[in-house]
């Protein structure tokens, strides 16, 4: 059986932020939720491309050139290769899509990267 | 410059429904918005999984051995190869997530069938 994927209900499965969990596939690739709050690491992925789609609250995501603010209801694409760290000065909820095989972390590994991801 | 998407600005911007716009790329995957409204063709996508994320309305998608229904703030994935019918009694918007090969009708080509998908 197919069932449908509430957003809100899997958002309140958890509280732990800068730890993506999946959701769903889509054949190459992960759909993930993730709750965002303070900074993450400066990071880029090499050869995958990355959505952020904002379901709640404000994201910043600096880059090297230029800062973005992504708005609820609104998503942003950092291509590959492009060094980037978001922020949330409060907590934010993403929906994220990027290819199965990279860690969130990309190039660098550091105390917040989470290896063991995890289905809700 | 890499610039955020406003999904209701961009949904603002057409009202034919079953024309689904390109509204950015992920790799080897396309973010579309389509307005559904009434009933699509029966087709199924033999290689291509495809996410249906309903931004606003109720979505229907029947396949051959249950129904679905999306509501906004929900998403499905169809797997690749398994027939499905969309229905959206009242207008739907909804953001898809496909790769950039197939055609929409998939295996089907019909009057709906949109060959010069375009950028918004």
């Amino acid at each position: 059986m197919i069932s449908p994927v509430n957003l809100s209900e899997k958002f309140r499965l958890f509280h732990e932020t800068w730890h993506p969990k999946i959701v769903g596939e889509v054949n190459d690739m992960y759909v993930k939720l993730a709750k965002l709050q303070g900074e993450f690491v400066w990071h880029r992925h090499e050869e995958e491309d990355e959505m952020f789609l904002v379901v709640k609250g404000t994201l910043q995501i600096r880059m090297r050139d230029q800062d973005l603010t992504v708005r609820e209801g609104e998503f942003v694409v950092i291509p590959h290769g492009v060094d980037h760290m978001p922020v949330a000065a409060q907590e934010v909820q993403v929906l994220l899509l990027e290819p199965k095989a990279p860690k969130h972390t990309g190039n660098v590994v550091t105390d917040q990267t989470v290896s063991d991801l995890e289905w809700i």
